[in-house]
């Protein structure tokens, strides 16, 4: 995705050789008119898979995440990485490890709103070493219903995820794969689709 | 609005005489056709004041802001709870208690987003005691923009919130406003202006 990918050229800051920081538009600041592109390139990918339900993990990747499925006509659940009041019955856990904020959460999400008859889009932000796409598949899973993919902003493809995943047979649609962050700059993977898109 | 109105009797549970839980449409799993309605209303409401910048703070408030900045033609930020590691310079902070979860969060915002020529809206999906939006106000007063309104999804408008900010001279415009939630039932503060929308 051209536009995704000139924002993060212009836009991102590479922190290390490991961390990507784009706070101007996907982490802490959000671009609304980006969000909305990248909600349509996640449908029209997913399009014909009959989707049912998208699950993402709170908070950034709520904004794409609602914006896919407003073009997709279906409702987003979002998992809690912290327990609530309110959110206290029938609930499907999992543990996800997060390198970025250097902690265990345990995440959850109601099975009130995921059964087996669903089918999972699951969508995240950035796809680094998997664990928060694995928490999610392991949570659509014990709720009985069937993940059909997963779809990512900003793949870290120089990481074990994306590999892992898709060796798990998970179809993973990532909308930019970052090959290596070197020296302050962003190489992206070239790819036949991604040059004609 | 009514169709959010609607929504709350239908699908909102009361909890107890203070507590209602919205999970399937706003507070877990989202509707994002709700959450467009709910951008498209806050938008109407604001569209003639200059805003620049839409704050929010994480989870269920980037919803409806994100949707109301896509109208609006404007960037949101959401304030973080929790330190990250891409998240550490020129931080704003505040502090904020939250009775749903029983704990207090240091908030924070990059000043980066925010400065002293931006007209800021803040919106979030609930206003009881305040405590969130005065934090936010907090935030953004420090950056040295100003606070243009408030923009609220669900007003418990039998709580302090909504009477000691508007005392305070902030103009707050809730899409729907409780005035009590007795015996189960949800009752919403009866307005002219409501009357006819």
């Amino acid at each position: 995705m051209e536009l995704l990918r000139r924002k993060i050229e212009n836009e991102g800051i590479v922190l290390s050789d490991g961390v990507l920081k784009v706070d101007s538009f996907l982490n802490h600041q959000i671009d609304p008119e980006l969000m909305k592109e990248i909600g349509l390139e996640f449908a029209e990918r997913f399009k014909n898979e009959g989707i049912t339900k998208i699950v993402t993990i709170e908070s950034s990747g709520i904004p794409p995440a609602v914006m896919a499925a407003l073009e997709l006509g279906v409702k987003v659940i979002f998992a809690r990485k912290k327990k609530s009041l309110t959110l206290t019955d029938n609930l499907l856990v999992s543990t996800v490890y997060s390198f970025t904020k250097q902690e265990e959460n345990t995440i959850s999400v109601s099975h009130q709103f995921l059964d087996e008859t669903d089918n999972v889009l699951i969508i995240d932000d950035f796809l680094a070493n998997g664990e928060a796409a694995k928490g999610l598949i392991d949570i659509v899973k014990q709720s009985g219903a069937s993940v059909i993919g997963i779809g990512i902003v900003i793949e870290k493809s120089f990481q074990k995820g994306a590999a892992e995943l898709k060796e798990l047979g998970y179809r993973v649609e990532s909308l930019a794969r970052i090959a290596s962050l070197v020296d302050g700059k962003v190489n992206f993977v070239e790819e036949l689709e991604e040059v004609t898109s």
